[in-house]
Parts: structure tokens; C-alpha cells; sequence
């Protein structure tokens, strides 16, 4: 049995108590974005229900464009309005060399990578910057409801940071 | 009360439960890539329990360069090596014009978006098309178990399709 395996079997017990359907529209007119941390239970730690909020996520919870382009669609197409960015503490990409890695690709594969995505030397400073890139694209209509918040993995407790 | 200060409240009580430190190496060594779409409890929805899996979601749950950086960064720097891609039924991204969108944004912005993401006519061709990006993708070590399953958003059951 594979680790997939596993997970469709879960899932036979999950549908059994799964609450139905819900609009596509979220209830609470949030998006959260963060990192993809196998200890970030958003489900638990937000207390949200099916169908309350969008959830984006990446290595990092860095608002790359792929991210805005997420974020504009959620916004424009689905009507939210508030943003919640979250770090996190022990995150792999505190300390992350991109140029490093992206190099490391290249000589393996013989193919440069098509991105470019720094890691960050300090989470807070990243967390206030990442808030920034959010309240200042021009391509989202509701940026007056951008908060960041810190995820402490080894408690479960979030901390707002800006 | 913003939705933003409910779910600070609502991680309070979630805190007082959480299970304590876990390993930033995904305990299953998989990768779940998925859309950000509310309905979408990945926790409940697989079993998953707090450091089993990393989650990558954007809109759409398509595999663009940033998902492939995030799935590199996973596999090469936490050691995971199987990874699932999951679309959904009722997917606003199913025939989303990105060149309509793209056209409204600039003409509002005066900047055009720095993104170029199409959506998709047929959800099972896409999830067989993004099945395939990943296992051609020259930046990953483990390719050996990447599988594509759609999740059936009113009743909550997971449905292998490739």
C-alpha cells in the first residue's frame, strides 16, 4: 500500500459524514494564503468550515504571481474580500538560497529552472513585505482587509504580526 | 467583528488541542496539489493528520511554474516522493477565459497582470494534462507515483481518474 492508497481509503470514511453541497462563493469572503507545511491544518487552526474560505499555498506562503493571480480571481470572480497572509516558524524557506538551488537544477537536469523565488533571511520582515505586495497589486479591488500573522508549528498558535 | 478576528478567536480553542512539534519532513512523504476552493478540507478529506503532507493550492489546482517550484523544493529539500493532483467538480477555473480576464484587469489597472494562466474546457483532460506535466518534469527526483483524482464537491468523495 502506498501513502495514496491510503489516503483514497480515508476518504470512503470521510464522504460518509461530508455536510453537502455549498456555493462556490465563500461564506466568509476570506482568502488565506500560505505556506504548503505539512503542519498547517487550516481547516483546524481557522476553525472553518466546508465552503468558508479560499486557501492558497505555496513553499513559503510567498505572494509570487501566480499567488496574485489566485488572489484576483478569488476576489473578482468569487467575491472575497479580506486576506489573511500567514508564516510560519521553522519554515524551510528561512535561509533558502533560490540561486543556490536554481543552479543546482540546472547542472543536474541541463535545464534552468523557469522561476525565480528568493527564500527570506527574516520571517517577520518577510510576513510585513508579502502584506505589502498584497495591499499595494493593482489588480485586486479589496485591499483594505490584509492582515499577516505568525503560525507557530510547535503550538498551534497564531500571531498577528501586521 | 471582521471574518479575520473570528478565526483569531476560533485558533485559540484549536491551540489548547494541537498535538505539539512535528518533523517539517511530510511524515507520508506526499505531495497534494489542488485548487484553493473552499469546499476542499484536505485534512478531513484524506485523513491527513498535522505533519503527514505538504499542500500546494492555487486557482485551479494547475501545475504552473510556481506549483512545479514548490514540488521541487518538497521532493529535493523534505524528502517526499509521492504526490497527488486533485481537481474538483464544479471548478470556476472550467472555461475561464484568462485572456478575457487578463484584458478586464489591464483595461481597469492601466498594468497588464504579469501572469498568463488559461483555464480549461475539459476538467478529466486537464487533470490527465497536469498528471503529465509533473511527470515530465525535468527538476524532480520522484516521479514514479504522481496520480490525478477529482473531488466531487457535493458529496465530498475522491474519484481516481489517471
Amino acid at each position: 500500500m502506498t501513502a495514496i492508497d491510503n489516503i483514497a481509503q480515508a476518504n470512503t470514511r470521510y464522504a460518509a459524514t461530508f455536510p453537502g453541497p455549498r456555493s462556490r462563493h465563500p461564506r466568509l469572503k476570506l482568502t488565506v494564503i500560505t505556506c504548503m507545511d505539512s503542519r498547517l491544518d487550516l481547516f483546524g487552526a481557522l476553525g472553518l468550515e466546508v465552503g468558508d474560505a479560499h486557501l492558497i499555498r505555496n513553499a513559503g506562503g510567498i505572494p509570487t504571481d501566480d499567488v496574485l493571480r489566485s488572489l484576483a480571481i478569488s476576489q473578482r470572480a468569487m467575491g472575497t474580500s479580506e486576506v489573511v497572509l500567514a508564516h510560519h516558524t521553522e519554515c524551510g524557506m528561512a535561509g533558502f538560497d533560490d540561486d543556490a538551488f536554481r543552479a543546482e537544477l540546472e547542472a543536474e537536469s541541463g535545464q534552468a529552472p523557469t522561476w525565480r523565488v528568493p527564500g527570506f533571511d527574516d520571517v517577520y520582515d518577510d510576513l510585513r513585505r508579502s502584506v505589502e505586495t498584497v495591499r499595494t497589486c493593482p489588480w485586486l479591488p479589496n485591499r483594505d482587509h490584509v492582515r499577516g500573522f505568525l503560525f507557530d508549528v510547535a503550538t498551534g498558535v497564531l500571531h498577528e504580526v501586521s
